[in-house]
């Protein structure tokens, strides 16, 4: 699309050219007119509507051009807009393939740890994020538990613990609300977070919903760059309930075995 | 983006009306500097510069005019070229969000046959298909049998078994390799398909696959309306391949369930 601007701005500045030529020819018409009345007052008068009536064109043919450059001007601003629009949404395709390619990759995997860990892993490459972390509700001890982090403070984070209702993923977890995190709403809405020192340039936090019920929440941070939107949240929510459900059915088949076992 | 083109169409409306004022204004001084001129063959002599010069202002303007207008509409069909390519977008991103939202309720699913069975009716609304099928490759016998139908002529299809190598199905069950159907297609690749009736309008077909080995194929047809295009058929191979690996770990997990019965 970069080139068909240049090409509209290329236009404009023949079209500018032309007005140009335009303008020189009123004049010398003009000129040629003044030359041709001989100078005297008495044809000054004789002339005048005539002197009157090229003004007239010169100033309509001077608004006219104006309107047309901002006519184009505005035509030229929708296509940039819609150019990038174009290029954003098939960014977000881009990402809800890979993000689907992930779930399946996820599904090859039998062992919900290598599920985890994978997952982490390939958020990280394909939303272009600092940090992904998942967190799973622990029903014994009713806590939010990092059961698998990958990027920056992975050490530091790995592990963490946190009430359901308690800071932003806690927050998730409870309300089962998805979040798009910025610089603003950390401030607005978890002040102390911010003053935790967590400093993010934009993050999504979205709860793994099983039949309505959280059990678990996929969190991706950016530490600059561009921030995250409305789509990704819808992504990543489509790829957490789909995660949350992965993760249930491997659960539910380790139960059954394990009940099949003992029954032996 | 409707609203924009309607704008857009009464701008141009306004300039032809403004370039009709500006020539009625010409004419207008003409005939002005004609009445003072006296009409003497002298005068006609003395002022033809100034006929000639206004006679190429006229000339320059309407090229002008007309200049403008090709670019205007230049700039239009890009915008709605533009807008076309946006909402087409749009549409397969929903598409692909619905196809993710069908994987997550198979995931929900336990028995192999209730999944086979939603995801035939959830890929018929989600891609508002006329027919939609899977089969999976039966090992005992080595043939590919429709495992699940939806949409027209369900009745006549469940069950269809084909030789994989075979038609349509058993092509890109044997080759591994996705088709987008249009009557063109059938007609010079498969021609014997196309003899005996069987007439759509377009059609995707994708293998299943497994670590890069088919296990079934999914196909989804529609009778009319818009054909599907590349972008159907990535979409449709992605979840095709979620597909087969959800069906392969379903086997997986009934045989081992099986193993340890039989051990107990």
């Amino acid at each position: 699309m970069t080139h068909d601007f240049r090409q509209v701005e290329r236009q404009r500045g023949r079209a500018v050219a032309l007005a140009g030529v335009l303008m020189t020819a009123l004049c010398a018409a003009l000129v040629l007119l003044g030359g041709a009345g001989g100078g005297a007052g008495a044809d000054l008068a004789r002339s005048w509507p005539t002197y009157v009536g090229l003004a007239g064109l010169v100033l309509l043919f001077a608004l006219s051009m104006q309107r047309q450059h901002a006519r184009l001007a505005a035509l030229e601003a929708e296509l940039r807009a819609a150019a990038v629009r174009e290029a954003t949404l098939g960014a977000r395709f881009s990402e809800l393939s890979f993000l689907f390619d992930i779930s399946t990759q996820v599904q090859l995997r039998l062992d919900l740890q290598g599920m985890l860990d994978l997952a982490v892993q390939r958020l990280l490459a394909c939303l272009e994020a600092h940090q992904s972390s998942i967190m799973l509700l622990d029903e014994a001890s009713g806590l939010l538990e990092v059961r698998a982090v990958a990027g920056a403070d992975a050490g530091l984070v790995a592990g963490a613990v946190v009430r359901p209702g308690e800071g932003i993923a806690g927050h998730v977890f409870a309300t089962g609300e998805p979040l798009a995190l910025t610089p603003e709403v950390m401030r607005r809405r978890f002040p102390a977070e911010t003053k935790r020192g967590r400093q993010i340039g934009s993050g999504v936090c979205v709860p793994m919903r099983f039949r309505d019920q959280a059990i678990g929440v996929v969190s991706v941070t950016r530490a600059g760059g561009e921030p995250f939107g409305d789509l990704h949240v819808r992504m990543l929510a489509a790829f957490a309930d789909h995660f949350a459900a992965t993760v249930v059915k491997t659960r539910h088949h380790r139960e059954v075995l394990e009940r099949v076992r003992r029954a032996a």
